[in-house]
């Protein structure tokens, strides 16, 4: 064996990354992208959606730098944060239970809650939501919100409410999610259409009560996938503006990969965001 | 953490698995079937190929049992043997550099090579080749072999030449193997062609010199796979009985994953199997 490399395998609702905390280890890895690439391969690495680093930061507690599968670097990931925080918690990499992580996309606020002396999960301050049609981007008057907006697909009429989280979300509100065909619609939306001049993540969301939702995702370059952070927070948005739930409540939206809670706090306007973060496994990498 | 459990992966030119050692390590897991799936998903598990579970054998030096990605249970995996075999020696499980593994398709005599106090690569005894149509099965004479016999593809004229190594495998030799439609040759006698009623592994060989064939393969069941290694000792049969190479004299396969190297001892007329076996990482997961 040449070099042993620390790691942790987490995962926020299966999104599944290895983790190298370089503020407790010194590592003498080869270059992020191909290493990342290296760890994700399930045939000769360990298996994974990438790679998170947890560093030293100068402007927040800790930072994390996310490089994808295929090498590319990540601005964010809600997913991410949450083991992130789990992480630098139960490893006393921070003394307090609330703390910020620098990331690419910026500064992000964290709080851990503790069960048995171990993070079982945490809570992300996902900022705040963007309703204008010049912010998502959607076509139309820039200062104008996209509320239940009229919008034809295949011929149908369905009404869309649009968010943006950062990026940008397209709501359906449906009766029943299993019947819904969202491998049909999704696509039709998320790269190209004349009203989503930059693509847009496709969710559709049944009620089930003013505090409990169902989401699906057609995710922008992805298509189904299990568990969208910025996607859950703007379903509870989206249910909020349409009078379907209220501000300052606790919305539960139901992924595919499993549930999180969101607020909208209206004393700072901002989405909170509580689910799950799991260490998988710990262990030593041969490079 | 309820529940720690040691492991380590492996892999055989690409071929990992999740090795369980019960031998050094007393486990307390879920069924076997269903905790292969566990650790073979990547979402929520560590992400392989399966579960090798290592044992005492009360019939060989030590036993392993074989649990794919589906939780069904293998009789043997050549790539698997390799990295057993360089686990209980590199872990002190076995004494000497030959010893023997029990398996459910039977006892395999392994010898492992050392390379700086670690076993770098491992002979695998593969037994002896079978040739007639009523062993591989294959339409025809039960008593005679099918060496380059006419078959008829698509309209065109193809000799192929049939091995069972425990598993039916038709190979053709042909000039150019990166120019060879494996997709569409493939499937035509993996499934079901009169001539092969149990399918075959369809194999395709370039001969490069006497010593050095390159071999492309499509599984029965499986389609394309980087490395299937009683398709490499059925390349080198091959190329033994139509005279393109030696026996007692070593063949290199270069498969798309990896080399193997294969000795068809004339002394015992049984097939050896050498090639390499890694660690990838050790850890602890958390049930």
């Amino acid at each position: 064996m040449n070099h042993c490399i620390p790691f942790t395998k987490m995962h926020g609702l299966g999104n599944n990354y290895i983790y190298l905390d370089m503020i407790t280890n010194t590592y003498t890895l080869p270059p992020y992208p191909q290493f990342a690439q290296r760890l994700a391969d399930q045939s000769r690495g360990i298996g994974s959606d990438g790679m998170i680093l947890l560093l030293p930061s100068e402007t927040a507690d800790i930072q994390m730098r996310i490089f994808n599968k295929d090498g590319s670097e990540a601005k964010n990931c809600g997913n991410g944060l949450r083991c992130v925080a789990k992480y630098a918690f139960d490893n006393q990499l921070v003394s307090a239970a609330r703390f910020t992580i620098e990331t690419l996309g910026g500064l992000v606020e964290a709080e851990v809650i503790v069960d048995e002396n171990e993070v079982s999960e945490v809570t992300v301050d996902m900022g705040e939501p963007r309703l204008l049609r010049g912010q998502i981007p959607m076509q139309g008057n820039p200062t104008e919100q996209a509320i239940q907006a009229p919008i034809q697909l295949k011929g149908t009429d369905y009404q869309v409410t649009a968010v943006s989280m950062g990026n940008p979300h397209a709501i359906f509100f449906v009766e029943d999610i299993q019947e819904t065909p969202i491998h049909t619609l999704g696509p039709l939306l998320a790269d190209g259409h004349e009203l989503f001049p930059e693509g847009a993540n496709v969710g559709f969301v049944e009620s089930i009560n003013e505090q409990s939702f169902a989401y699906r995702v057609w995710e922008r370059g992805s298509g189904i996938t299990q568990a969208c952070g910025t996607g859950a927070c703007a379903a509870a948005v989206a249910a909020i503006v349409t009078e379907r739930g209220s501000k300052d409540v606790p919305i539960t939206i139901h992924l595919a990969g499993g549930d999180l809670t969101i607020v909208w706090e209206s004393k700072t306007n901002h989405i909170l965001m509580t689910g799950p973060a799991v260490t998988i496994c710990t262990g030593t990498f041969y490079l």
